[in-house]
């Protein structure tokens, strides 16, 4: 087992040098004055290819080849080894120069995207992006050569292993099917009903943080090993045993930052909760992007937007922010975190009509890098699809194809995750609710213990052990599917019996 | 100049690794929650390790050779060269195994002090302080036999190049033969005088925050590349371009924490000062730790100290904090800033019983580096210290060994740098003022910008490019002495006539 002892001291190695990145990274989006953009820029790069050049080096070929020739190895180091040569494989397709390329042109398209949405202004951005989507062209061409893949289904298996365009095509066919009608339904529910009572009043930042970190505590986020934040775009990002979430407040709501802190909380309770025997080694990361989203959305849609849990939320709220009369009432909290409204921003969406914002990215960003979508025309296609998917006309960019920093930040093959992981969280929260019937009623209580312990052991402290679909079967019994997304909406947003 | 191209380009590379391990250390100090500490030292300790490797790689070795005998470098070239030469040396003589030993041991030592600091348990740091000072013995051991120096003198050469402890000894010997009877004279005239009215009330840490922006900005701070945030122990860190300075507040002092934004803004004006056209070359970098002390003290002591600057600042304080009463006058807030009493807390003190604090630790950290001083026996040894430098009685190692981060962070030989600095601050100050005689009446209107341009001019643009006795000699028309700093302390402390 000596070469793979080398192999993992190296990726030890590695591991550090991306856990600083990541704290230069949140630092980037947190604190950073404007002017050191450059410079950080230089940074990142900088580790980027330091990082680059110790996992493509031949040393690094020579141990990898002859580790696989080693016998004794257990289950997860075998699995180590499976991923380590996944890593290789990703990096060494790509030269060098061409790493650090994108990483420059992604802070600096990055920073642009900053003032242009502050602008409105798409024309300050779009060289910028230009040079970025060239760049994650080239990367996919290369990665695709040696993969056997098209160039997105590459740059997508960076993001979720194993996924590919072919599996995704007919799940997000069968969601274009179904939604628009359950949309309507739903929408014809809600507007028998009445609309709900809005929350009015101004929300001291100060007390919507407080409740954040309360609820934070009691999903079981932990704070000796992470912290919370402000940014213009929430993110949980940071490094091993320093978590960092983000999120940002508007004192004129007081529902939407809290459930955006238990969104973050999602992802960062699977980051605390990956093996912490391999720390550092690839077999100890989070299973890719839709495994990571399905954590994020089955804390936030699933279990804190349930009927029960608003049950335990509502009067916190009421305290915390001296609330007074029906609209402070579980039943119109719930009322208010279960609306359903399409509208232009993606982050805002609610869960009937965010697979539309996914549906559009995801054919946009696919002919973007087929090359058949230049991004001259993309404020254009863009506007196009909101009004065909979500039935709306976009009059600003703002509101249009400049609202997320994936593209600019050079992520394409990232969007899909989004929706294939509230997919996931659908179907891992009805494989936890069956086997741990406690589940719903303990959240009433602001009791997550039960749901936790069943993600730990079934998700998170699982790591890269098994292949996603593999972790799939393991907790659910089935591969990642449409179907329990769907039941899930059917019930909580058209049916006509008790909400969910 | 083929090869000083190569080496342009690994040095530009290392000082990215340094600008990422600085913002890593400010962040470490300034928001990362305690269990992170032990992956951030790792993270540290790889980035130390790497840096080292690729400096000390035979390449840059055969370079440096080649680049030596090139022809056709300017004066910023050569100067640039000798600088990476100095670093290699410091570099190579070090082996790789003791640079991340040492690093992991300092972060381990420097948790470990925050605790014991905390509990006033000195028991909680010795073993991790034993390793430290164990570990930089060999540094020094390992470097000074390269340099031809001593240990301590090798160590030394690290924080302030060229600086020798032979050279230290008659400039300290001086102050401790003058102090103690102008100590003495100012105490009488101070006595005699009154004592000055103490400011009362609670003084809100935003105002106190805004306030000192405001004194930031006066001095020429570019908050575009660098910011202000709250530590523990106060310090100037960051990255180029990015120059973090921190301080600390408490409710119950007006003034204290004010200075201590000052002193720090006179580093960060070196830092964002330094030649921009050679960023990431070693020549750019601030000549050495005592030049750097200058710089803070210089702004701090000789600029916002003065009765001069006191006159523009005392209104400001009053309006700040609602102030009313002679106590808010100009003459008494100056004398506030310029009270004399013998203290325990090094970074409390005056100026005139400061290079107490300095003769003490500086005396106790030869021993250490020589062998003559264990760990074990630093607390009595540092009690007796101050009980014969500064006549007091030390009950708690909280207020006596245990009150600084420099030995448990690794640093032996900078505690002398702090002295040196108050020396040259005192020398370039007044050369500043017989160039420019408009800097000090500036200084009652709150304008910096006379005295910035000439240390802009004279100290910070000149990065590395002079050794520190060739930038004194061209800047004062002298090398360092103690005779301006002797002068500055009679004048504003001791003298009869008019205090200054």
């Amino acid at each position: 087992m000596q070469a793979y002892r080398s192999l993992a001291t190296t990726f030890s190695r590695l591991g550090a040098i991306e856990d600083a990145s990541g704290i230069l990274g949140w630092d980037m989006q947190t604190l950073m004055p404007d002017g050191a953009s450059e410079m950080r820029g230089d940074q990142l790069a900088t580790l980027s290819v330091l990082a680059h050049e110790i996992l493509t080096s031949q040393k690094t070929a020579d141990a990898l080849a002859q580790a696989e020739d080693e016998t004794g190895l257990g289950e997860w180091e075998q699995a180590n080894l499976r991923e380590m040569r996944r890593t290789y494989i990703h990096a060494s397709a790509v030269p060098g120069d061409l790493v650090e390329a994108s990483s420059k042109a992604s802070t600096r398209s990055e920073m642009a995207w900053r003032e242009a949405r502050k602008q409105g202004d798409f024309a300050m951005l779009a060289p910028h992006l230009a040079e970025t989507l060239r760049l994650q062209r080239q990367i996919g061409e290369a990665k695709g050569a040696v993969l056997g893949l098209s160039p997105y289904d590459a740059l997508l298996d960076g993001y979720d292993p194993g996924m590919r365009q072919a599996r995704i095509d007919p799940l997000f066919a069968l969601l274009r099917a179904t939604l628009p009608d359950l949309l309507g339904r739903a929408q014809a529910r809600q507007a028998a009903r009445g609309p709900a009572l809005p929350l009015l009043g101004r929300f001291p930042i100060e007390s919507q943080k407080d409740l954040g970190l309360t609820l934070m505590r009691a999903a079981g986020f932990d704070f000796e090993r992470g912290r919370l934040d402000v940014s213009l775009h929430p993110f949980c990002g940071g490094a091993t045993d320093d978590v960092r979430i983000t999120t940002r407040y508007d004192e004129a709501d007081a529902t939407r930052a809290l459930m955006g802190v238990m969104h973050e909380t999602g992802h960062a309770l699977y980051e605390q909760g990956r093996p912490a025997a391999w720390r550092h080694q690839p077999v100890s990361q989070a299973r890719g992007m839709s495994l990571h989203e399905s954590q994020s959305l089955l804390i936030e849609m699933q279990a804190c937007r349930s009927r029960e849990f608003v049950e335990f939320l509502a009067p916190r709220l009421r305290e915390a922010f001296g609330g007074e009369g029906p609209a402070w009432e579980a039943d119109n909290v719930h009322r208010l975190y279960t609306r359903v409204e399409p509208g232009f921003i993606r982050v805002d969406a609610d869960e009937v009509t965010y697979p539309a914002h996914i549906l559009l990215r995801y054919e946009l960003e696919t002919a973007m890098i087929a090359g058949d979508l230049a991004v001259a025309d993309l404020p254009g296609a863009f506007n196009d699809g909101v009004s065909r998917l979500l039935g709306l006309t976009v009059t600003n960019d703002r509101e249009g194809c400049l609202q997320d920093i994936h593209w600019p930040g050079g992520s394409f093959g990232y969007f899909p995750t989004y929706t294939l992981g509230a997919m996931g969280a659908a179907q891992l929260f009805a494989a936890a609710c069956a086997a741990l019937p406690a589940i719903r009623p303990a959240l009433a209580q602001g009791d997550f213990s039960a749901l936790r312990g069943w993600l730990r052991e079934n998700v998170h402290a699982k790591g890269s052990l098994l292949q996603t679909d593999e972790l799939f079967v393991a907790a659910t019994g089935k591969p990642l599917g449409a179907e329990d997304f769907l039941a899930h909406l059917e019930r909580r947003y058209a049916a006509d019996a008790a909400v969910s």
